[in-house]
């Protein structure tokens, strides 16, 4: 099953600065050989659901391990079985609309 | 890793009263052994993240085989490893406070 | 316009016990004369749409007010013009299908 | 007070073709004259809090108007007091880090 997933993470107790933390998050997905979109608020995701998910555990384990005690994730999860639609065709299909 | 969700699932295509799907989706957690608490507006679930995750993961599965042709699920996910605090604890955490 | 929203608020850079900011913003809610029922992952608020986010917005300023120099809520909105459906209809609603 | 918000707005009972509707909420936004950027899974906006949030209840209020009779949104909302960061800041301030 595809996903795309639309994630903001954010560790608490580590100060202010949180771009170090999603810069380490958007390695994790590189890694994982994702596709991905990084904007102001979050990072768009797409994949298999089992790899997304898996590296957003990963993100997880990552920030703890660099220093995070504590972290609260948002994240969106689209699915859909009637088409397949990419995340460039879905940002297209609203701008031909506007 | 132990995670506490909070969850709300939303069928497209399939109607407006959503309740049906969402009680099935109830069952999915309750079928893995997962702690849940059912609200207005979303469900919390506790447990390893695997097995939350995984279950997530049915849901949608169910979903789609229950007829919904789209879902877009948001999520808020919590871990920690200062400290070990269930569902209860958190509320009432807050319910001293006030 | 009436709307059901539920809100999580992350106070950043203010340790890692966010209860206390919680419990100011329940407050704020309460002195809204809003109808709430809080949770482990957030906060459901019903009412009219400029009282309930207003209250949201006092909820920022407050935490501010509280030394938080950053804000991160994640929030749902829902609205409805078919039928008219509070918290409490909503969850019986599921519960009698499960 | 500034804020950034990513909204992601999801009409219930008018099928699985979404982007007519976000594209509707897109020119709201433009005709408000908030900063935004489109993304896969949303839609980030920069404003006034109070210019922002009215123009996220145009959105329902427009939605409604169009033939959605329920509106599910998710919403993220960022304020800080700390200093003042553009949506193109936070995006360079992750990729200097990568």
């Amino acid at each position: 099953m595809n996903v795309l997933i639309d994630v903001s993470i954010v560790p608490l107790g580590v100060g202010l600065s949180l771009s170090p933390y999603i810069a380490a998050c958007e390695k994790v997905f590189k890694d994982a050989g994702l596709k991905t979109a990084l904007h102001a608020y979050g990072t768009n995701v797409e994949g298999e659901w089992d790899d997304v998910l898996g590296a957003v555990r990963k993100c997880h384990e990552m920030l703890h391990a660099m220093g995070a005690p504590r972290i609260s994730t948002n994240m969106r999860l689209g699915t859909r079985t009637d088409r397949v639609q990419t995340m460039e065709e879905k940002v297209q299909s609203v701008i031909e609309k506007m």
